[in-house]
């Protein structure tokens, strides 16, 4: 079999470049084309020199990455999927887009929190939201995917399987959630300068963040109910990783066990998720670089609280690799085709 | 006046050593004699070559620090402080203890959590809790202070006036923390072995933490009431400080300006405790190497959250500047004689 | 073709624990047996959690690895080695050695550095000190390879172009080097724990490191000529990788041209040094997991100096990967089988 | 005696804020007024968020700093300095430097390295080269100083008694400089954004910085003779701190006393110079957050090299801390008034 044309537009930009890298190893996908704006006509290793003779292809211009590829993946600033997923559509190409355009289902949400309209509503009909674990049917022959954030991959799947069989109330969640510093991108801050940021641990858009809305999304759409978690991210000194420490109210009358079976049922045939045993926390440590998501389960009986901890890898299980992901189901690969990484030890 | 006499016990470990530097730079207090057991007849210069030429004292006996001291530090492992102390009283010296032996007053929960009983019931009744903001008033005068843990220092500074105020409930209050590594001690161990703590953030001793107990006991002083926090401490990869995410639900019916009046009340005369302004988050980077506490604040009025978010050195205010601040009251001195030190911009 | 047989004696250290990684994705080689002294009879993957549901296998005994291996490598203490070198070579079992006991030639400058003399000299004789780029034509064939060290691998190939084409002179050569923590091992010590290290830096060992009369032995055997390296290594706050800043004196008359011609010639059909462009320096952030050595060249005209500065990531090229390329090399096998990473870019 | 009225321009800066941080603690000065173009209006506590309640002070224009103060400091872009010296001159102020307008004698080397021309000439007469420990005498009385770069300290203090004793050779030098991120400003670039240089290291630069003629300016000054030093500057992925890896030829015939006399003799009055013991190497880790140069004395006997190595805070002995010592001297007042800080232990 052929292997599949892979376009990028937006290589640039950190979770770009990290696709480029997984998919130059995939033994199924091959790098056809990638975009730039700020770089087109330069090599990718001349921005990213960790990748000189390896992936030293030509940026090139949107148009050139359509016609070059089976399927294009874009990493965008907010607002201009729309238009490319038109191209693409129209040009009968699968596309993957790491932004918001796509992911949230309500205009009016996603107007509030990212300011552009809808600018065609059958396309927005057309796609589905990307996160396998919960909405692999969904996702299976669909051409247009829009690959989940990366704290709305982290919380989902810490808090779905008990969600889902009702041990918990949809009331009153808390996300209280970390995230490496390339969440915030390639673009130099003063935030994000060294010396600010070194040594240093905050909270910002407390219960204010774009990523709210979407895990509400998407537990609404798990349960069937309104729910409104409380989100607040954090920003960990750290290159890369996402730990969300969630907290839910127990039903009355629930036990341990049941906890502990709903969650091997739902995840003991996730390739990508592992379920840690009793008394083992997720740490960023052990899933860098790679699409495990890890989850773990504590208990507070006094207060009756539930602590599901995961971690994933912002960058691969949080945009990357779960596009690849997508990318292996929609052209019915095995999910794992590419991305059976062993994160390294250290 | 003469200068304060000093004496460190167990001035080897973090929090001694860092007592040390203080007490060094303190216009009202000279140390006088420090000891070790491992290190008993070195300098301390050469346990922590930056102190080389400046604090070259040689370590001594615990009974040579007593004799020597109108003041006795102790920073021992728990269950040991309890003899000193005695010894201590004895001797007609001040005991300001580091350690967890005169922290809880309910032996049960002691025992509990640390193993050993009370050993003398009559000293534990002299000893105060010494949290200066929260209880001032009960620490001036004593001469057996059990300075609070850092962890526990954190959290009530961030939610005492809504407690107190009534603005939140006492219920449900959930306390997300995380730590700089100091926390852990001077003792190398796996989990602290520089590349498997490096670039990793995980949870541990969830809700199952001994300054969850500390914290309990806190806030029900305060509250009258029995106050069960849902305490989880996570590791950071950095040296100092203590960010802790307070979450407590609303009272029904509270404005935004009933919270500010309150914080406004409690710490605008404190000069340790800094309030920011809306908007604004604690960030560790900005407390580094000082006594401060920042304390912001946030509303997830949608849940009806307040979000109280605290930052402090664990190493000074959560440790050796909160015991040095315990001793200028105690001796009669203003509170932050020696302990006015800018936090460095980076 | 059958897959090789792979067992690894010391699987638990560092080393070891990144030859299991490797061996995991190697298309043409599997794990077939570990062992470790400390963790017999625990699964790999409760000493580095990392590794859950991809590497679980158990831990064995020494002789349960070689019965069922076709190639052993081992991870043991200096010293350790040549007894379980001669156990393989009677069993018929290929022999690769991540200690230094094959390393040094003459046992005089062994046991000076070491402390043991060579037990079997016929099993010296055997070995092959195993550095491709420079000595591939030795390795060929060979069943004992002597895994070169980290420094030991960065240094000469920074030099060796150079040395080989009598740009520069073999005498009074400065390797400045920096080493990030895991080259110290998973042991925990003072020197290593996360507060002691973190925000520091200096060097250790100055002229006094045993690679020092490695590097001299490869610079030797290289020009012909008894070479003296003043070797200074650095311990760098970060987990993975060497930066080897190399000073020597150019021979009189030589051009800037010579240079590059002669690293072109040396490097340009070597798969894992990349030769950089002018004005470039090589980063250890470039290199990070992966085999790659970079090499880049500068030069003080004013002062006839060649600064030859290399970049490998420690574990890999400066000691599993490489392990790995002799194990392609005296199976056979393309030198770049399951070695083909491309570094990730942050 | 009242007080030093104390001015900063540009006192956004790291340079300039570290300075703001010292004069605050300072006995015998005190910030009378501090001005910054891009920040006018607004607090200093505003830029940087740990001064809040400490030095909240409005950040004014440049002629109200020199209306103010006895001595106005200034932190501005190369070849701004002139201008403010002279009129800082006239209106009878005190001068002191952190920029490199007044540092090199030589107009030649100061066009060919930073552009502008001297404006006026009698001003550069003036001024003098503020390095205390090595130029003390010409400082005292002067009114315009020129502080000495971060690498042009910490060179030439690990050096200066050797040279100044002739026990190495002024031919053949090499400094070989590794510096926290600090010393790039506070300014955000690609290179010190946190993702791209966290676990990073690299050599920039190389053999062209402009701190090598100041290098060459001071040790020539030393010695009488024409030195030309191999400088090769890395940056480390810390905050703060220089470490300085100097090699030099011995003179033929020297012993390892003759070192160590030399170095005694020089260093053993000097409060912020420590000579290490035999031994022990300096590590930035000791002299963070404060003034002090640790030096530490390795031999290469077998290739006639002097290793030596110093560590300085490059925000501090680099730059505001010497900038205030040498206030401390043309004021009269003992050189480490205000300075005598303890390094933090971690």
């Amino acid at each position: 079999m052929a292997k599949i044309k892979v376009g990028v537009v937006g290589a640039t930009g950190y979770a770009g470049a990290e696709l480029c890298r997984i998919i130059y190893s995939h033994p199924e996908a091959e790098l056809t084309a990638i975009s730039s704006v700020s770089f087109e006509g330069q090599e990718l290793s001349e921005v990213y020199p960790a990748y000189r003779e390896m992936i030293d292809k030509v940026l090139v211009n949107e148009d050139e990455v359509i016609e070059k590829s089976d399927v294009v993946f874009a990493a965008l600033p907010h607002g201009l999927s729309q238009e490319l997923a038109a191209k693409c559509d129209k040009a009968g190409k699968k596309f993957i887009d790491f932004g918001a355009d796509f992911r949230l289902k309500d205009e009016e949400v996603y107007k509030k929190w990212y300011g552009p309209s809808f600018t065609d509503k059958a396309l927005h009909e057309k796609a589905v939201y990307g996160q396998p674990e919960l909405f692999r049917e969904y996702i299976k022959g669909k051409t247009i995917v829009a690959n989940p954030g990366c704290y709305t991959t982290a919380v989902p799947l810490a808090l779905a399987p008990a969600l889902k069989a009702g041990l918990i109330s949809t009331e009153g969640i808390i996300a209280d959630c970390k995230s490496g510093v390339t969440g915030a991108g390639r673009k130099p801050t003063q935030g994000n300068h060294y010396p600010d940021l070194n040594e240093g641990f905050y909270a910002y858009k407390v219960a204010n963040h774009r990523h709210g809305p979407e895990i509400n999304q998407t537990l609404s759409k798990i349960t069937g109910e309104d729910v409104k978690v409380t989100f607040v991210p954090h920003l960990l000194p750290v290159n890369r990783g996402i730990l969300a420490t969630c907290y839910a109210k127990m039903t009355e009358g629930v036990t341990e066990e049941q906890f502990w079976n709903a969650y091997h049922e739902a995840y003991d045939n996730e390739f990508f998720v592992r379920l840690l045993p009793k008394g083992k926390c997720a740490d960023i440590h052990n899933i860098k670089y790679t699409n495990f998501c890890d989850v773990s389960l504590f208990f507070d009986w006094e207060n009756g609280l539930l602590i599901a901890i995961s971690a994933i890898d912002n960058m691969v299980k949080g945009a990357a690799g779960q596009a690849v992901q997508n990318m292996n189901i929609i052209f019915g690969l095995d999910e794992k085709t590419g991305l059976d990484f062993v994160p390294p030890a250290f």
